[in-house]
């Protein structure tokens, strides 16, 4: 495939444009882009292409591509899906460098569908043409007025030109993201809707923009990745160009993935790995398109000068809102320290009721004359636990009175405190809104979309210091499938990667019992070896807490007997003698293979609990030690391994080394093991370390 | 105090209004309800009164309450903290009949202004006359154009006359509110803010509403409760009535909490307690100004055409937005059956390439023509598993192809099927969705809050079913103290309310022990019994799974031993044995008295996990059997309870009637009892019922 991003300027740039089924009609869907383009200015050169027609919306028309006098940069394919793959051949021959094809009718409808889009995507790969579609709604470039979509938000304008890009899979969802950006005056730099990606993905989007320097935020929309390794590369090019990416990721619930799965036939993937998968990439993402151009448009206002910790100072005019926005910002992750005792003290010298905690409730006083609202902000902006200002105007400038206190105070601070960072939660009017971003404050309406803008914006600022990603590691040799078939052989093989395992050993009698017991020490647990006897528990293959020989000896002899009467046929390997082990927290540790994203590492508190209260750290594997310390930390219950409750800490550094050592394992081995289940992990006491007590790794079907 | 709601009728359409402190300048706060009275045009009198002027904004002034001619129905008083005792004397001695006062400097400030504050009280309740306030924002009544507020969000306009009744104790949220209302072209009846409720509380103002036939649907902003009796009877007022009440109650979180306590200076009471409350009353809790206005609008659409259930069935032309709002209705609570075959069988008639499942994708082809989105609206009205369906129609409406065909067809369809409950998600214009509003459909914009909407209105729905409340219980006499000062006094006193308990005996010697033993049958468990030591295990004083009589005498003596050698000085009983039981799951069970609603229980899983994940269900007590019932479903980890991961399903119906058993002894001990701990519960498999392993009474300080 193309290198990530290549060739996307014919797109956004090109100087000519052929619509290849141009209607006369702006209101059809090969009508539109000729009326809008010429509407919103497109300065190169328009080649409306249409066998039945000599002129089309007053444009001299060709009976085909080939009839045109030049090569166009840039072909819209507006056709029937049948005639668009031979229109397309025509615009290679022709040489044109990008086509957007907005017809439907292909991967989205089944076989049939599927052997035409292999015919597009064949053309793009053999002519070097790139090829967005089919079945988008196409792209636009709001600077070089480049209009290559027929999408219907358009009509009413386009959004002001500015830094933030739009890109998304979902035309719908990508044009409603552009139509309220110019509701809002936001402004956008390039708008993109990759639809079936026969050749054009969402990853070569974001790389384009990574590049672009039009664009300095890029939104994205995505419903699925159809190619790993493209969309973390991406997305590594945004970071490394410094530019946030923020994800509008659809499907988070069971019912939207499985939505998701059958509006675009491709698979899923889990939702909880592309949080992973985001999360180690540095992209930030959001729920909803309220958020998505609320987060983007703050964080294009803010540049660089981002929070540099989540502790935020929190300023009402009003003891209620103080209360409903503190319960915003601690639901979005913030963090609401109390101003320091001085703080506290130059706020009461100038508003003797005020409330100086945090929020700090500085009543009306606060904006009654500007000196004292000036003073207020001082004192909480130079408090040394101030990384963030947040304040609660709600509707306060649609009074002249206020907003002659609040503009040119606000002003003020602006200019005597560069670096600080400062959101302003308003609601209306328009234009004050503008002015107060146009001095460079992030502006949002509403408790909480401003407390969960912020809370994102320090997401963003905490992408920064992301520790380059891991190296990859080459694939091991595979391992010996027999070696899998009882839970010695396992253990043995997870010991050889790093794992910690007890001293546990096979016997074959009751007097190698005995001895291996006598050495390793009492107490014992024996177990049953057998392929056969996935669950030893039930055919009576397991006996706990065995404290003398001779007690091994008899269990040993009496296992065998029940064992071979409830299970006749299976084969028995030996009976497995380990230290009985007692204490510590029981963990689950596994691997699997995420169908879109590879070896996965997951990590959760043991029991039924976990499976519940679905409390799982899930990561791309591999992960450092460092990384599987995070895993850990992220945990809800992670209080229980940290000595809640007068429990002792638990061992996280040894727990942390087995995650890390069974995440090498499992991207090492992503090839020939489809998943591994260590449970329990058991985790002792801080400096007593970890250990798999029981462990089953299913080998890749081959 | 006065009855609840009365004489607010003063407040809200008084023939006479004083205004004491009325200014000249309508900018000030004693000026303003004398310019608003006159520009939205009050019908009745103003008298507006100062010292120092004859004539205020062209009205005559009286130099003082008793110089007015008559008696004036409704006071404002608008003076300096210090006056406003003296100025509410003399309305009453006027006769006046209810008296708003905004001036601030009372309770909020501490000890002296809560003595000025006391002197209101004691004026209201000495005339009868209902007092507002102080520092509130008062009142406004829209219909009657009745305005007793300096908000100054009144200064762009009234909302329109509608039925959403507003009661906030909070001035700035409540006219937030108020202000939104009016934007969104909202019907508003009355507004009352009652900051420090001196006389009238929130409770009047939710009874008044309650009452009032202008009024149909109760919006309330809620910080704190005075009186919980006052607030639980005007809710159980407002469920008679058959009107929503819909709750802010701001101070979720902690920091929420502490700003709330803060700003009141009324204890604050514990959030889960305010939300069981809110359930057992039928009120629907939201957690922004705009979930308040956005449900209670819809409501207000509705009337008595509520959802029968959750079972939504979503509408879209996107893919993409399908999805995410399948995301979104999911993490709303709704749910989302798939229709019937029938049912996509007509859908698919219509639009071939539809995806029929639920959400239903129906392409753009959806509103190409009347016939065709009509076709589609009647299949999912029709199908049995739809309670309610949700159209996805974002900006449409901005394309006037697009608005003629839905328009027409939405029409139609609330006339053939007039009580099915369609909800539109429309974002603008403003008269397409004044249209579909007066045509009968509930219109939120945006995908998150139309489906938040939809489940408050499943809420609102099911709170019509609620039972009855729960009996009144008569106090107890007290228990006897001495009783449990020990484990197995504290477990009889249990026993003898109705909390299983194991057939225990104390026993003072090994001969007693080993009987006792031999009777219960073996293994069985010793403790120690001392009023001394609480924390048994930590002195040796916990001995398990005893299975012989040789064991139990050896124990018995080597225990004594063993404390007597650790708390030398510690009180001795004797020695507690039980029978040991095994299996089951380990619950915690508690009751505690909330500091504003009394005595409350609380549920949930045992062990360290309960307390980090937070997974406890909290209600009033006492509770039945039913109510019991629906704290142990309401529990994140009910699935460990319910059989998962074929674990035998624990016998409910036993803890349910432990919780009963406790909540009524709570419930009758709340004047001698602080706190109840039984932990653990031991919930042992369906028809092994549960028991009281151990237990805790604290008696409330003497």
């Amino acid at each position: 495939m193309a290198p990530l991003g290549a060739g996307l300027e014919a797109i956004f740039a090109p100087k000519s444009i052929a619509i290849i089924g141009a209607s006369q009609d702006a209101t059809k869907i090969g009508g539109r882009p000729v009326e809008l383009l010429r509407r919103f200015g497109f300065p190169g050169t328009i080649y409306p292409v249409n066998p039945r027609a000599t002129e089309v919306q007053g444009l001299p028309a060709f009976p085909t591509v080939d009839a045109i006098p030049e090569a166009p940069d840039l072909a819209i394919i507006s056709v029937a899906a049948e005639a668009a793959p031979d229109a397309l051949d025509a615009c290679a021959a022709k040489g044109v460098k990008a086509a957007v094809i907005f017809s439907s009718g292909f991967a989205e409808l089944g076989e049939a569908g599927l052997a035409m889009q292999d015919r597009l995507r064949a053309t793009a790969l053999r002519s070097g043409m790139r090829v967005l579609g089919p079945n988008c709604l196409g792209a636009a470039s709001v600077a070089e007025r480049t209009i290559a979509t027929f999408s219907v938000v358009l009509e009413n304008g386009l959004p002001p030109v500015g830094p933030l890009g739009i890109a998304s899979q979902s035309g719908n969802i990508g044009s409603y993201t552009a139509l309220l950006a110019r509701e809002r005056g936001i402004g956008a730099s390039r708008f993109i809707t990759t639809g079936n990606e026969c050749d054009v993905d969402i990853a070569d989007c974001i790389a384009f923009l990574a590049q672009d320097d039009a664009t300095k935020v890029i939104l994205c929309v995505l419903e699925t990745c159809r190619d790993a390794p493209r969309l973390t590369g991406a997305l590594e090019m945004a970071r490394a160009a410094g530019k946030p990416v923020i994800v509008l990721k659809i499907g988070a619930s069971e019912a939207g993935q499985a939505a998701a799965a059958s509006h675009t036939g491709a698979l899923a993937g889990s939702d909880a790995v592309f949080d992973a998968v985001f999360r180690r990439a540095g992209a930030v993402r959001v729920h909803s398109v309220e958020q998505l151009l609320d987060l983007g448009h703050a964080a294009a206002v803010l540049g660089d000068r981002l929070p540099k910790g989540r502790r935020t100072m929190l300023l009402t005019a009003s003891g209620g809102f103080g209360v409903l926005l503190a319960d915003a910002a601690s639901a979005a992750g913030l963090s609401l320290p109390s101003p320091a005792e001085a703080t506290q003290r130059r706020i009461l010298d100038v508003v003797p009721y005020a409330s100086p905690r945090n929020p700090v409730d500085a009543t009306a006083q606060m904006s009654s004359r500007p000196e004292i609202l000036e003073a207020i902000l001082a004192a909480l902006l130079e408090d040394d636990a101030c990384d963030a200002l947040l304040i609660l105007m709600s509707a306060s400038l649609y009074l002249p009175r206020l907003r002659n206190v609040y503009m040119p105070t606000l002003r003020a601070v602006r200019e005597k405190h560069p670096d600080k960072v400062v959101m302003l939660a308003v609601h209306g009017p328009p234009d004050a809104v503008a002015e107060l971003t146009a001095m460079g404050f992030p502006v949002v309406d509403g408790v909480g979309p401003s407390t969960q803008t912020l809370a994102g914006l320090c997401d963003i600022a905490a992408a920064r210091t992301l520790p380059p990603l891991p190296a990859t590691l080459p694939p091991a040799p595979p391992v010996d499938a027999v070696a899998l078939r009882t839970e010695a052989g396992t253990k043995q093989v997870l010991a050889a990667a790093g794992v910690p395992v007890l001293p546990e050993r096979v016997v074959a009698s009751a007097a190698e019992a005995t001895q291996a017991a006598t050495a390793m020490g009492f107490p014992v647990v024996l177990k049953i070896v057998s392929p056969d006897l996935p669950h030893k528990t039930e055919v009576g293959g397991v006996v706990l807490g065995l404290d003398s020989a001779v007690a091994v000896a008899a269990a040993h002899d009496a296992m065998l007997e029940r064992v071979r009467g409830a299970a006749p046929s299976a084969r028995i390997d030996g009976v497995l003698v380990s230290p009985m082990v007692r204490g510590g927290t029981e963990m689950i540790l596994g691997a699997k293979r995420d169908p879109v994203f590879g070896p996965v590492v997951l990590v959760g508190l043991g029991g039924v609990f976990a499976e519940v209260i679905q409390d799982v750290a899930v990561r791309p594997a591999p992960v450092d030690e460092a990384e599987a310390m995070a895993m850990l930390r992220s945990l809800k219950a992670f209080a229980v391994l940290d000595g809640a409750r007068g429990r002792p800490k638990a061992d996280l550094a040894a727990a942390a080394s087995a995650i890390a050592a069974l995440s090498r394992f499992a991207a090492q081995h992503a090839a020939d093991i489809a998943e591994i289940d260590i449970n329990p992990l058991l985790v002792r006491a801080a400096g007593d370390g970890a250990v798999a007590l029981d462990a089953l790794i299913v080998p890749a079907a081959s």
